[in-house]
């Protein structure tokens, strides 16, 4: 292997290290520089990312597209499994299962808890089925067969083809917007199924509320509100069709009994309801048969679906899919180059998929505007910044975030700290995230591993926040002392063990 | 009675009514002329009102305080029953009860169907209970017996001893914000009971979310999402006391089971939980022994904390209760002005108490920056005018807003037809509001009656609005199909009953 990359020599130039790390450094390159005389000329990085990896087993990696850092991360569902036993299903994806639910728009990668799985697609020919029904069963629901060879994974772009539905699904992404191509059958009529419902971590209730409305110029827009593992987290979308609709329907199966149902919205059939709220919505947009494909464009936002349309316009303005996977494809080939890794080519596939995993969290979760939803769930704007989520910090704290600040440039690491810092002024308990996604805290797991990323970057010459305010967020975090029992900490100097699982 | 205000005088000077109009006009001014002779002078029109009258039988008001208009109606209420048995309730209070559960921050008035109730507080002297408790039994729970001879109730002032815990309890309101002066008893800790699940028309599940926090500077926030007759309905607060407080206690008691819980936020016990969110939600605010009256100030927001924080600020700066009582006299006295009634006592107290209540919707509906929550459930700006809403328009548009254009300034009715045009272009059905409040459509009721409030408001004169913008919008709400049956109507010209209840 060899790193020869500028930004690790500006670092070393500007002897922004102490005298043992250059020694250090200076010995790695010595070795890593020895290694690739035993090595030839092998595939592009970017043709060595494999995003199936870690599809099996315990990976729970995804192989949809997304781009570097993307807030949409597009990709197949395979099974929904009741909460307690979802946990394989982390990623959405296995790679043993035979059948595909749809394509939804956000997925974690490589995590043990899980949630997300937003706004299902699946398309169909033929006759709707509104249930996903048996995978023992086919034609019992919506889910389809498919098959391993028809599958096409790279950075960036997904294909396979549906065998119930004989359609040839292709997914690509900018950073907000899931865009997809569907090619239908002939003589088959196309539809498009949205499932509200469907979600990773599912359970009977994780819908507090959503809604879905087709708009005079055939825009859909929706939102839903899941109690998850952040609860009442709120994320819209705005969809637009390259084809126009022949028809649509829109359903509310709520599985929970209610004593007050309210009034009814207008309309008296699916098809004449124009927009419809409530906890078990699906709507179903029908095409006629389609003489070419169909581009479905899916942008996203965590503020309103003004915003998600906002950025749907932003980045997609058009249905042009080949130019969304080129630009996605050419952000997969900039960010990869960062290493110039030579080695065999097993180990290139093994190392380049493990970078391109790394390069998908902390992702970004502000709109085009810059305006993101904080952990007191109030609409903040970024200023000067990008504000960025998923942060998994007692995972990343050791390697990958310091890792991160020698690949990426300094702003990179600048907004990862920013948003940690803006995140504790939003913060009802005033520290720093522990495990946050989409700008919201789920409280996972233990520690105050915020404190030693900020530490990290500051101790590597990454400005661009204010020093003095990140070391008052530090310390407000290690000495909270509701927080993991920092109350008997300080007390006692540990924590009795009888007060904690 | 004699009707002398300038408004009307214009209105008729500038020959804005036809000749048959004038003479109607003439013989009426001649008539309450003629029956002023026989009337002596009486108590001031703010003397007159009886806020009490219709808070029995099924009148379905409040006894509570407000300002014209006013976003904020805060009033006691005395039974909050199970769904199907809270018709009786409709304004939280009833006259012939004997408890008071809390004074909680919007209330309808004179509504059938109903809901609110929004932010229930209870003073309480000596020992917390976090549940009601039994109307037959004394101490059983936290609502406190009360008697009628302690009430005081005015325009904008409302009073009660609560015989329990020896509380004075007095209530005054801004248009966005409700103060509460509580006088406790010395020698027992003084607290406040904040039970966030308490709603008029209440079941069990109507809380979708809330949440409750506990700020640094002492001031509460939260917010509650509801599922009632507007579905998913958010409204935020912030809340502030004149005294320190000396603990606090925050609780979930969900009375719903979960299949997932995730994650505990920090705190091991309510007194050291900083903020909360669910759907049970009760906060308890301790005070220790007091040796002055404790002023709180709640100000609501349909949009966010952000906001409740910033209405709170611009309406109510510091803690002078007084003042406030003051000022909304004034602005009651000025409105009630706008008619000068001469007859006997008890007929005048009849008429100005039904002039309050008609000065009471449709209120404002939106901050003080002007952002408010619209039908499409987004948040929206007014531009230069004041966003209203609580729209009963199948009850108003036959006398009640026809008087609002003669007794209120133009840019009254204004106000009303550029809030009911904003919402149709906001409404995901594109039509004109049926029964609209806080900016969310209910359904409630049939026709489409904001049509013959904007025409009657046209044909006044009263212009501000775009009247083309207008008329598309009156035609979109006669025309849309899939409402009310009006497909079938236009069709065959009738609606087949088979089809309707």
């Amino acid at each position: 292997m060899q790193v020869t990359k500028l930004r690790i020599a500006r670092l070393w130039i500007e002897d922004r290290f102490s005298k043992r790390d250059i020694f250090a450094l200076f010995i790695f390159v010595l070795l890593i520089g020895f290694s690739s005389l035993l090595c030839a000329q092998s595939a592009s990085a970017f043709q060595s990312v494999d995003p199936m990896i870690g599809t099996g087993p315990e990976g729970h990696t995804f192989p949809g597209a997304t781009v570097p850092f993307g807030m949409v991360q597009l990709s197949p569902d395979t099974q929904i499994r009741p909460f307690k036993q979802s946990y394989k299903w982390a990623a959405g994806y296995r790679y043993e299962d035979t059948t595909i639910l749809g394509f939804s728009h956000t997925h974690f990668s490589g995590a043990g808890h899980s949630d997300l799985g937003d706004f299902l697609i699946q398309p169909i020919s033929g006759d709707v089925k509104l249930e996903p029904g048996e995978i023992d069963a086919p034609g019992s629901g919506y889910r389809s067969r498919f098959h391993h060879e028809t599958e096409k994974a790279e950075p960036g772009y997904y294909a396979v083809t549906l065998d119930d539905y004989a359609v040839r699904a292709e997914l690509t992404a900018t950073t907000r917007t899931g865009v997809h191509r569907y090619t239908f059958p002939a003589g088959k009529p196309a539809h498009l199924l949205l499932d509200m419902r469907s979600s990773i971590y599912n359970y009977t209730g994780k819908v507090l509320w959503s809604s879905l409305r087709l708009r005079a110029d055939g825009t859909v827009t929706g939102m839903r509100e899941t109690r998850g593992w952040a609860p009442a987290r709120q994320l819209y979308f705005a969809m637009r069709f390259s084809q126009p609709l022949t028809g649509h329907e829109l359903y509310d199966r709520e599985p929970l009994p209610q004593e007050y149902k309210g009034f009814a919205t207008p309309g008296t059939s699916p098809a004449d309801t124009q927009a419809i709220a409530g906890r078990g919505l699906i709507g179903v947009f029908d095409f006629g048969e389609l003489k070419q494909p169909l581009v479905v464009k899916v942008a996203i936002s965590p503020v309103s679906e003004d915003n998600a349309i906002a950025n749907l316009n932003a980045e997609v303005p058009g249905f042009d899919f080949d130019a969304v996977r080129a630009d996605a494809r050419r952000a997969w080939e900039k960010e990869l180059s960062v290493l110039d890794i030579k080695t065999d080519p097993a180990m290139r596939k093994s190392l380049y998929t493990a970078l391109y995993h790394a390069l998908m969290a902390p992702s970004v979760a502000m709109d085009t505007d810059g305006s993101y939803r904080g952990p007191d769930y109030q609409v903040h704007k970024a200023e000067g910044f990008n504000f960025v989520s998923t942060f998994s910090l007692w995972d990343t704290y050791r390697a990958e975030q310091p890792l991160m600040t020698l690949l990426e440039p300094p702003d990179r690491t600048r907004d990862v700290v920013r948003s940690l810092l803006v995140s504790q002024k939003e913060s009802p308990f005033d520290i720093l995230p522990i495990w946050q996604f989409q700008g919201l805290e789920t409280w996972c797991m233990i520690g105050y591993h915020a404190v030693p990323e900020i530490a990290d970057a500051f101790m590597k010459n990454i400005r661009g926040f204010d020093a003095n305010e990140a070391l008052d967020a530090m310390v407000a975090s290690a000495t909270y002392a509701p927080y993991g029992h920092l109350g008997e900490y300080m007390k006692l100097g540990y924590v009795p063990v009888d007060n904690d699982g």
